[in-house]
């Protein structure tokens, strides 16, 4: 396979952790992986091949100024280089925005795609991740591009999870069609009357750490609102009873117990762990990882890169869009 | 005090957990209740006033068709004692829709109000609960609406957990003015114009559990989603923490040790605990207590309704509106 293009300069420990990463994946997995980046800043990629890009788009940048302006950024080559036939993908672990806006521009979109989403995966215990779309790319939708979204998403969740027909849901106040805003009523409609999806109704905000759908629909502003709420609830937590656990010895000697009865759902939960969401609707393979990206997700991202290559992810949603 | 209404058969629970409560607040706080609901549903109400009413309404009911045909509920009654000057508040753990439109048709909304809206306290672990509103009123707001929830929200956020002056945030995808929904956008700018309320700009989904803000303005879908999303999130996690603490024997032990230390923090996150949300915007306290309330979470909403009752809430929001 072509080497997955691995933007070296991008996340908040980049380069060393994304380097490492990329080693990592080399070693275990045999994935071929191309860094990206200006080579003075990025250093001993030891021995991995580096595909030069003289400029860096910084994690809070602007991102439409950022791809305009910075046209060798490590984005923008690494966008290109799977246009241009010399990589079968993109990872990124920086600036989220500026990332989505190199693949549009430089890849473009599939044909009759109205507007990319975000596809993140969302953790449920015990369970397989739920894949909640749009995370974040287009705060404003309309019915037809939630309509493409479960489309495009049902192939992400079947190539990523291996579900044979994923129960798609659309995300609202109520189980009921009647409940929601005029935008979720629309795509009911359009969903009920065959889109070529699963379509199992609304949902509700339980139903995504639920097991009682694989994909959840929603526009871009409401899905980063709860992934962003989830995220801070799950750290939150976590950090609340990491402290109960380290308040006294007893508490201590007695996690030493029960944190490997923990371990799987620690892990579950882990971001690292998850191998980042994908950005769907574009003509390419382009992972976002999370921006505080450890060598470890950076391996779990190239995997799934090398995975939604393998799956042709991008052959099956330019088919179902066209349905 | 006048006696607050208690919906003695409002709940997944009633009327047996609603009764014990209402005799649990008499006898631990000396809060005055009034039961309603018809007598022979009610059964024994250990000496509490009842304030008959010969319909119930379902907890899955069309609320508007409950409101307009079960003309004798008892949420039209506990609504109407408020009205009237009979009761100085009304709590109900029953159908949230149908409480919503029967303290809005009977108790009317307050000078100036355009829309009515659910404020639930969010539960921060180690910290005081953030409000969230609208959690689920009106699925499309205005601009003017959000403003308005801000100014009420605020009151609401001082009488119940005595803030001084509450930091306002308005719910967003990042937190620079320029992000969001035109509905954000055009909030944002009157809100940092100038609404009487100590607004700190936009906020983000991990914010809402988090100690940076205290109350979290946003329409009534995506407030909804998020509330629901929290809720069954923690839910699953304790589910799975559980199921871990009890898998072995020696898990079991341990767990004995760590349990108490855990005590807080579960007890934060109770939804029995928090008290119940408020509906702001109609002349009168109404406290919506969730539907599976036990004797505990109805103590605590009667509890909820004497202090907004003591601390003049609506007078206040009234003020506050008209600014």
């Amino acid at each position: 396979m072509l080497p997955i293009a691995l933007d070296a300069v991008g996340g908040d420990k980049s380069p060393g952790e994304i380097v490492a990463g990329a080693r990592l994946a080399v070693e275990e997995m045999g994935v071929p992986v191309v860094l990206v980046g200006p080579p003075e800043v990025v250093g001993d990629t030891g021995g991995i091949e580096l595909l030069a890009a003289s400029e860096v788009v910084a994690m809070d940048e602007d991102p439409a100024n950022a791809v305009r302006r910075k046209k060798d950024s490590s984005l923008n080559r690494a966008a290109e280089a799977v246009r241009d036939g010399k990589a079968s993908a993109m990872v990124s672990a920086g600036n989220t925005g500026a990332t989505m806006a190199s693949a549009l521009l430089r890849m473009g979109r599939l044909p009759g795609v109205l507007r990319p989403a975000i596809a993140t995966p969302i953790p449920v215990p015990g369970s397989t991740p739920t894949v909640l779309l749009d995370a974040g790319a287009n705060a404003e939708c309309s019915p037809a591009m939630l309509v493409q979204f479960a489309q495009m998403g049902s192939e992400f969740a079947r190539a990523r999870f291996g579900f044979d027909t994923p129960r798609v849901g659309l995300l609202s106040i109520g189980e009921e069609d009647s409940k929601g805003t005029p935008l979720v009523k629309e795509t009911n409609a359009l969903l009920t009357a065959g889109a070529g999806v699963n379509f199992i109704g609304n949902v509700e905000g339980r139903d995504v750490v639920s097991d009682r759908v694989d994909v959840v629909v929603t526009d871009g502003f409401t899905g980063n609102v709860v992934l962003k709420a989830l995220e801070g609830v799950v750290k939150t937590l976590f950090e609340a009873i990491l402290a109960a656990f380290t308040s006294t010895e007893a508490t201590q000697d007695a996690s030493k117990v029960l944190l490997p009865a923990l371990g799987p759902l620690i892990h579950d939960l882990d971001p690292d762990a998850i191998g980042g969401a994908m950005l769907l609707g574009v003509d390419g393979v382009c992972i976002i990882s999370h921006g505080s990206s450890s060598a470890r997700a950076i391996v779990n991202a190239l995997a799934v890169a090398r995975d939604m290559v393998d799956h042709d992810v991008v052959g099956h949603m330019r088919s179902a869009v066209a349905h």
